[in-house]
């Protein structure tokens, strides 16, 4: 927007997840992806031969100095987003932060600040957000058909990288964390925690979460590095019907089962009595446009139409307040941690 | 064992449950199913259509205190098994109780005391241990297939029937407790236990459990009542092979995956390496010999050859310690509650 | 009807499906199931105990001879049907055969007349047809929404008993056959069928079969008795919509594809267009009942109420003419062969 | 070859199938792509794009005529198979066929002769045998597990785009038949196939074709372009051993079952006795090379080498014979017809 009407980029990090968010930004309108960094040569050798017109660069302070860089995309290590954030806001860059957005609360509260003061958009890619699955599980609740919502159940399993910084709850439960608060409006008020480290040094490869409403939801996660086979499957259940997701299916990922239960308390308050329900299957059909292309492009159009973007930095400081609450739970044998 | 070489057997409870036992006893070698008690006219009435031979009693005390029974089964609610094995031992009778075998681990290990000093075998009916399955998996853990064992991670939901007086561990998890008890042997140090309960009566219908211990293990238990769909799924891990055991499908109930990882150190002590194997993926045949007739069998010629039968009392005493201590875990907040 | 209000019924054959005949039999209202015969003295035995009431008899003469019976249910051998039932007819009996109804096409005719003349119920046992499954398969295609039929695929495998007289389309078909008679009203006018006979005997263990009709439909049947895996999976294509019949599914049996496409030849009529959709799934509940306990009962209350049978003797006429024609053709080196 | 020791490479047909040819020869080692030509300019473009360093050109002839380039790939349609490949053989190029090879096998069997003549390879592109399953497939048979080959039976199906030229066999029996012709080296002696035109232009979307032999093998194919599920599903029956072979599972692609059969004839000669054995299931680990990538490579090598390819033009001939007699069936009722 400095020189043209378009916004220009830069993205720092050209790693796994940093190779689709170039391959994607590159096509989104209303932009020109023009600088890429990264500290390694090879990375930049390689993206010099699929991508020629893109400028590599070794430092990240090339893009966050860069006057003629509008937006800033960061898909760095985690512990790294907090320094990278706050120097590309102070240099009045919009900014869009990988999942999950920072090592803390208090740092991602700072950054909302910040980019609110000096009306910059700041954002976190919770892909997941905008696949087609999601955006119909969102309208199966919002329009009223699951009923009110009962429980959330998570399993993301299978033989992962081992990452050496981070256990396994922040490197696979921010995808299904940012899916709970984006279709469930409650208040998570707290979490409990277990897991285990094989490899003892702190980190757990296998761990599991359970999250607390003070309305009739509750919430769990079952993350593991060390399955040897692959699950990413979710139970949503309403006092109306239930949902099934399935992540894995090529087409049917989501189920919508007409299934229930309702209850009553007899009289004299001594039994509980059950009715069962259970009915058709139906299984809607979803839009397979590639998610990531979606965020890339809500990321530019959120900057140019200065709307919230739906992966907005709220939602992403909330999954890191639960990430931390799950973290200080383990440490403490499972114990209740309030959310921040 | 009284006037002939056979055993004289009542059952107490005729329910669902009651029903599959008579019908195994009736069956089963060495033994004869002589008494049937129901406190329901009509559950009597339909013994009487189907096993003419069997005499059915209104009173459980008609068959406890029967001098030519010489072991009882108990089948009733939970909470009557203690006073009913009870006075059965005390009357000089064998006892096999159905699972969780009683309300508390004091109870349990009472009517074990009880039990030794008479030189009468006391069992409990975790009919899960007698099936091809876990027969084939124990054999894979013994011959040292999987190697030191890392988890057990089991799921076990479906729209099932909200019981009025036990919570959904207390009513689903004994089977995967016993399996986890029987197939790994490592002593589990404490619980930790979340859960919900939607009819507001204080019994969980969705729940989850961790069970940890002072080695490289750890298991976990999600139960419901409340799924859309019946799943009955663990995983179970090794440092050398790792089993998925799916119960619901027909005859391809274990996988072995020949999948692992192994971990080190680098000089420095700062990075930790893990090394990932995939490899090729076993299914093998599995006896589908009826468990409960295994189980029936087992009762009958441990009282014969004075031996402790596989289903053996201290180990039901050890899944009701486990119980005890979710639910006390789950009263509390989910914090660490050691097992007794 | 003899001498009271309810039907006196006789079941000849007491093998493994004559067992499931006298155990829904016994229960069906309107009827009294008085004697089974069965040529092999320990198959009564076995009757005996369960059934103490009806009365085992050796010969199939007894029954029929018997003036006080009213009705035959005849379970044996497929070559021996002709004859037991041409038999009961002339003794004034109605008479269910199990499938195949006979051997041959001029058979089945003869005994249709022979019913229709002495006003007797002639009745076919394709208990298929009384499944929840093909139920609701019928209301689909009956309605309105699957439109014009145009595919009928079904495969049915499994490592199966090899039959000593009739090959694998004649022991496997009849259900296939029968589901596609009674769903879709088109007259099949010819056959092509192929085959191989691993036993060198002249009997296929494999077998293949195409049934060509005058309209836009086609439909195709693959049996085996030496698949290592069990398939019981059926298509069936609509021009609005399709359907995938899955007989193994514990519950989810049916599921409707709102799938389809829709042709235009342009202008010059050298191109044919092709436009594609795929839209939702849908699942229907299917009732559960016992499919042989409403089969039993339609016999029974087509006697009483002296009208036709769902599964009447006509249908079960041209499932035989289709396996004749079968037959005929796979003799003929697949050639196709006109159905009588 | 001609001016450096790598073979120069054109691609005839920028297509969907020919962007993958390129994709793949351009990272092969051993020879360069240097002309790409298709019709199309926006194709053209489209290459450009992607591949900068390849040129571009609108005639086929601009690369068969080019004393250059040393080997052809033809992508186009297959009725032009045969005259491009005649002229770049008369050019003394090296050829490489898409599949099916041409749409006669005379067409076929004078390139054959052509090619040999001039000491040039003559090559069909039958991907799937470069395939990690059915190399794992053609091992288990080459060693004797599998035991002698009794029945193969391929299910092909989806809601495929129907083709303007061919029927849905030569679109997508040719995979099959060359997966059945690589893995049992038994010849072929008739054809049975049967089908229907739903769009009433002659070409069938739906067909079923029966392979005959001289021993003990049988071979069906059923194929579809309006199924609403897909599905490409193979079983391999051998005395010994059967195969499942799901290319859609996305790791389990082969499953190896100790299922099996022997019958034998009692002395009399009457009755035929058959044992089954139904035993473990073993899944071998795949490797997930791109298939793709192996064939390019294979082109290459055995022009180097001056080798017969894996993918042999022979082949390739074979596959169109099949073709040829199935359409010839079709159009005769489905009555047998030998193969050339």
């Amino acid at each position: 927007m400095k020189n043209n009407s378009k916004i220009n980029l830069g993205i720092i990090g050209y790693g796994y997840w940093g190779t689709n968010l170039v391959r994607n930004f590159f096509t989104v309108g209303d932009c020109i992806l023009s600088h890429v960094a990264d500290g390694r040569p090879d990375r930049l050798e390689a993206l010099a031969k699929i991508f020629p017109t893109i400028k590599g660069v070794l430092e990240a302070n090339d893009i966050i100095n860069d006057p003629a860089i509008d937006a800033v995309v960061i898909a760095t290590p985690v512990w790294s987003h907090y320094e990278l954030a706050k120097k590309a806001l102070n240099n009045g860059k919009h900014v869009l932060l990988e999942k999950p957005m920072t090592s803390t609360r208090a740092q991602a509260a700072e950054l909302i600040e910040m980019a609110e003061k000096m009306g910059l958009t700041l954002m976190a890619d919770h892909t997941f957000l905008y696949t087609g699955a999601v955006q119909k599980m969102k309208e199966l609740i919002t329009d009223g058909t699951l009923g009110q919502p009962a429980y959330f159940d998570s399993t993301r399993i299978n033989l992962g990288l081992f990452q050496p910084d981070v256990n396994v709850l922040w490197d696979l439960a921010p995808h299904d964390i940012s899916i709970l608060l984006h279709l469930i409006e409650d208040t998570p008020i707290s979490i409990n925690a277990t897991g285990i480290s094989h490899t003892h040094n702190g980190i757990e490869n296998i761990a599991y979460m359970t999250v607390n409403y003070d309305s009739d939801l509750i919430a769990h996660f079952n993350c593991s590095w060390t399955s040897p086979v692959k699950i990413r499957h979710t139970l949503i259940g309403g006092d109306k019907k239930m949902i099934v997701y399935n992540d894995l299916e090529p087409s049917e990922k989501v189920r919508v089962y007409d299934t229930g239960y309702q209850h009553k308390t007899d009289d004299e308050k001594k039994h509980v009595m059950v009715d069962y329900r259970t009915g058709d299957v139906y299984i809607p059909k979803i839009s397979s446009r590639e998610a990531l292309a979606s965020m890339a492009n809500d990321f530019v159009q959120s900057i140019i139409q200065k709307r919230k973007p739906l992966s907005h930095a709220e939602l992403g400081m909330k999954v890191v307040s639960v990430l931390e609450a799950s973290q200080l739970s383990i440490k403490n044998g499972g114990t209740s941690i309030k959310i921040a």
